[in-house]
This record gives structure tokens, sequence and C-alpha cells, in this order.
């Protein structure tokens, strides 16, 4: 059984990771790189965490998204929110980007002739963004096995789960957690501020485990 | 009513874009570049039809399906089959091509507020190809709105006609195809001999008129 898996290098893409690995995939990683503000530090984790599995890799440029525009994680004229979770779509909303994703990981999953497509979707967290609903991914489902010959089932372990889950499910599994790598603003550490690190903290904390990553501020 | 029309620079997607046009749409035209054997002379053929139509554009690279590999369009060690229509996929089949594209079109339509998606996707001509059926355009369409605010509808004026029929439209809608190119093979005179030519020259003969472009082989 072979596995294409989305694999941004933050917490929940690397427990996913596991998760596959877990179930038994030969699994290949996919990553983007699309002009995010963090771009640098998460192609590294990225590469960490596949080092880390020896995974075969993909790390693909989507420049075009920063030619789109109208994302505050793609264009550094719109600020990046802080000290709050979002409630309505965030400026950090890439148009689409999800299903964009999904379709390239569909078409490597074609081309290595893979069973299985694994992200590390969460809805609970991240439910103000329109491309994470269960529906969404029902219909990502249907849509890339309408033009597949071959089953390939998208996978979406983490769905349901909360941070706290995912981090106690990261310990089950010895996911290397301590490589991955969730800010939106920072290049060099942490923010510590931004929704996604607020909402890792949060998860940790809730676990009662130490996240070993460094941040700009104290984060006890 | 805004659409964003996909854009190749052949012959189908003219038409679709003059019917996006006479249908009243302010068109944005998109294009992409994904290092198929043809990517000079398809995006001159774009901008000569947005020049002709004077019409808002994005030209995007999509280097990655090089990356990806698996087809004669994007690999030049593979040969494009000549001289004969597929009744199976064919080499020339890009990995869920259509997929990816129609997912980026998807992410433009939401970043500029988009009405419709226009694509030129012929059934009966590329019935080998496993993206392009009706099921698939459903899908897609389910696909795109499931994660969409506002109703995006997926068009395709063309997917039931023959090619004899898209030419005798865009006599109807002075569609300027003289500005249109097909080869899938070459960047100089279209080659006349891959599917696409054979398709295209089948369906101006049937139609009765005369293909303005220039071939390096006698196609009368």
């Amino acid at each position: 059984m072979k596995a294409i898996s989305i694999l941004s290098g933050g917490l929940d893409s690397c427990v996913s990771t596991a998760v596959a690995i877990n179930e038994g995939y030969e699994v290949i990683a996919l990553h983007f790189n699309y002009f995010q503000r963090t771009q640098t530090r998460e192609e590294k984790a990225f590469n960490d965490i596949c080092d880390f599995y020896k995974l075969q890799r993909f790390c693909l440029d989507m420049d075009f998204f920063k030619t789109i525009g109208g994302s505050s994680l793609t264009d550094s004229t719109i600020d990046i929110p802080k000290d709050e979770i979002s409630t309505s779509t965030p400026s950090t909303y890439v148009p689409f980007r999800n299903g964009v994703f999904y379709s390239i990981a569909a078409s490597l999953a074609q081309r290595f002739d893979a069973d299985a497509i694994f992200t590390g979707l969460v809805y609970e967290d991240a439910s103000a963004y329109p491309d994470t609903s269960p529906d969404f991914v029902n219909k990502t489902q249907d849509f890339i096995q309408s033009a597949s010959a071959k089953k390939i089932v998208l996978k979406t372990p983490l769905i349901q789960l909360r941070k706290k889950d995912i981090v106690l499910l990261a310990q089950k599994l010895n996911a290397p957690i301590h490589l991955s790598y969730s800010c939106y603003e920072s290049n060099e550490l942490a923010c510590g501020r931004c929704e996604s690190c607020l909402l890792r903290l949060k998860g940790f904390k809730e676990a009662g485990v130490k996240d070993l990553l460094s941040y700009q501020i104290p984060t006890n």
C-alpha cells in the first residue's frame, strides 16, 4: 500500500504522516512552497521529519499563490492577526488552497499509483476556513475518484480531533513533533502569538506535554 | 457578472472564451504554463486572443507538473503519438491536470469574486482522458461549491459538441480562432500529425471552413 502524505511540517501533518506510517503505508511526502511567510522554516521542518522517517519526498513550488494574492500568509502588506482565535474567515485564508493542494496530491497519487492521500486537516480548530469541513472532504473524495481509474482514498485521521488529542496521539505513535513547526509569522523562533502558535500551545498545555519548540516569548 | 475563463490558446478554449464574452461576462483569462512542449507557442496564442478581446489575464507557472512527470506532454523522452486518434488513455495524459487547473481557477474565482469558471472541455473528442467526463465536471462543481460561500458555476459550453460544431460556433460568434494554436508537438509550425492537430483539421474540414493556421505539411 502506498500513500501520498501532505506534510507542511506543522504539528498536524506530522502526526497524520505518523498515522499513515503506523497503518503500514509506504509514504511519499508532499510539501508545498507557496511564498508563505514561513516558507524557509516550514521546508526545514518538512525535511527534518522526512529524514526522521527516511521518506521519499516532493517539495513543489506554487509561486502562483503569490500572484493570486488576497491572503496575509502570502502578502506581506496584510498583517497576520495576533493574540486571537478567529470566528470568521481570517486574513490568513489562502483562496481554495486546500482544494489546490489536494488536486496536486491526486496528480501525484495517479502518477505513483498510490492508494491513499493523507492530510492533517483538523475541522474543529480551523472551522473558520471554508476549505476544511467534512462536506468539503467528501466532495474532494468524489472529485478525485471521478477521474481516477484506481481507488484513491482521501484520509483525514485528525479531522475530528482537538489539538490536545493530536499531541496525545503523537506521543502514542512516537511522532517526531519536536521537529514540527507551526508559526504563521516568523522564520526564526516561533512568535507564540499568531493563531497557529496559540492553538498549538493550548494543545500541548491541555495534554500536559512539554512543547520542545523554541518561542520568542515565554510560553509557560 | 464576472468569469474566469481557462484559455490554453487552443481552438476549444478560444471558443468557450467567446461564449463567455457573448453571454455578457466580464472575463479574466487564465493560462497555465506547465513545461508542456508547446509552452511558448501556446502562450503567444493566449496573449493574441487576450489582446483581441482586451482581457485582463493571468499566466501562471505550474512547473511542478514537470517534476511529477509521467506524460509525453511534459517529458521529452516520451514520444508524442502520431497519426492516430486514441481509444485508451494516451501518453499525452498529464495526471489529473484538469482537476488541478479547475482548482486553481476556483482559487482565482474566490479571489476576484467571480460567478463562473469557463472551460473549453470537450468530452467526445477527449473521451480517452479520465478527466473530461460529464461526471467529472459535476463532481468538480460540487467540490468547488463545498468550499465557496458564493455560487461559482463551472461552465462547459462545448462539452457535448464535436469539433465541426465548435468551428461553426466560432464563426457565429466571430471568435478569433485564426489566433488559436492546437499542436502538441511543435513551437514553430503546427505538425499536422499529432492527435490534437488531426482533430482540429478534421473539424475544420467537416465544417467546410478553411483553417488559417500554418502547418508543416500540406493539409488539404
